[in-house]
């Protein structure tokens, strides 16, 4: 069963830091995420060029920071003991940061390749909040 | 009365970018927030050289990102009639990024400032999701 | 007559840092501005796509800089005493950031829109070597 | 007598874009290296441990923005005429990176050599200003 | 024998960018490894206070690059087929990207821990090439 | 023949930190500059606005990183004997970072003239290499 978002209490709002601070949340990749769903929906709807030019650089922007985001939940907040328990969890982190980059939502305009972006991140987090509550 | 975080439906989850996008949320000041308190909490318990530079070093990342992510939200999200129905609004922001800063959590490595710091962003969201849901 | 810059008194150069160095000077965000205006001209005097996307591209950065450059003023140069004394600041930072943004210099190319920020800005520098003067 | 900054005419205003946008100043870098020294200063006169992290910190980051911003000028606004003109240029440029950066103002909190930093700078600025009026 | 670099032919030298321009190469992230060693090396031999503190802020900036090509090329350059190939792939990136971390060579000061980086670099360098004449 | 990247000894790799860390190499400008010249010829070949825009957006960070990482050798390695036995080090270094910029790299998409940019910066590996082994 997916957990939705709000149910999860406010204390556990994380983030990353490389002391380790020990506060992570998938929120900071998803936020980016719905960003990057919002500028190209409003790509497609304006034929504008240059307002299409810009909604192209911001989206390489969030893009990359969804990325970002993702790869330090990967690397930082994920212990070899999750791997072995969620032995998908490689190919996962792994097939989300690649549709948020050149083959996903950096090469392409199209909402859809967001929304799977977003479905994507949707399986991290429900694992992620599995381990905090584990 | 406040709403907690948690019951914000997670449609609203929003970001930043000036597009705009119109994704927009206090979580990104907070999760930033927490993170500075959390280092503030580890710095107090460990006397080691070398962590409590390391824990400098990145309090103030995460601290600038505090401030940046308010200053967004001043800028990008308010418009003039939320500053009409709340006139404390620019104080409350300033004040909040002044916590931030030289003056509060760069400054000192105080969890009580930092916990200052995480109710000043706290009185910025309930506004935030008042105008939300205006 | 124009003064060359030499021959302005160093003692007027300044700028910020978080530490805090005591260093500001509006002039960082003005000169970032006068680049967002040299940019928004080129842009509508050549029809070349490449250097129009070229420059949409560099207008996006320099006008995040005078954004930046003004909330660090804004946040850690203006004390309580000094938004008692112009009631008005608070509205000046909020306006000029918002020029430099997408309701502004960002999303629009337009010369006219960026010499309403230097001006904006102007209207903050007046004040700011007041308040250095009072 | 101290000319306030609003008299400066607006014209010698100038920043770099790689557009190129054709606004150029050396007061960018002076700036930041106004703040290296200020930061050496409180330096030296603050013996608290934290402080002196923070500040070491700041140093390098405002350090290397002098060093960012003479290299622009090096690269993006002197031509070869200029470096015919000037056979100095090359070299004072060369020393005045320098000076900002491990062997100079980064690797030591001397006022001294922030100073020194500071009168390569405006030897260069000289040079600048000299052919902006040529 | 120690081979300059000129002669090695310049084909298989490749970074990234998310176009993608297809030039990758791990020699990126070994490049920042080896500085991360280096700067541990130099810490353990001096033990000036602010050298020290100097080098914590510049390892934590190369161990954040070492982390940042690591992923990109995990990211971007591997596809599912490396990855069926390679099994051990994920593992591999996964436990390098934590030895550039806070429990590695940004949390220690052991040039040990950086030699261990470079080691599992070489093992991450030694499938690309091979990926690269399969 | 073409070496494999394993064989090279790694000692010759070499990178950047201001501490400093002793370590240069320029194979990190010559890999951004391939970069440079694959997206330039990406461009020639595909005229759909989206993909090229993106080239643009890309092609600017890739050629700023040549800037930067030639701009750091000319700086923190090469010292005032190097310049005095190479002469021409000052005007190569020059020529190299404009070709960089907006009058070269940068400005035009041209693969011809991203070819000029490898051949300067190999002249300048050549002299590198040739102090190393001094």
């Amino acid at each position: 069963m997916r957990l939705p978002r709000p149910l999860v209490p406010r204390t556990v709002l994380s983030a990353h830091c490389d002391l380790p601070c020990g506060v992570y949340d998938p929120a900071q990749a998803r936020i980016e995420a719905e960003s990057v769903k919002a500028i190209a929906e409003k790509y497609q709807a304006n034929e504008d060029p240059e307002f299409r030019t810009r909604a192209l650089i911001i989206k390489e922007q969030r893009a990359e920071l969804v990325k970002h985001h993702l790869w330090v939940l990967w690397t930082d907040y994920f212990k070899p003991p999750h791997f072995e328990k969620y032995p998908q969890l490689h190919g996962l982190f792994n097939e989300a940061t690649k549709l948020a980059g050149a083959s996903g939502a950096k090469g392409q305009s199209d909402p859809g390749v967001a929304e799977q972006l977003l479905v994507k991140i949707d399986e991290i987090a429900k694992i992620f909040w599995e381990t905090k509550q584990g």
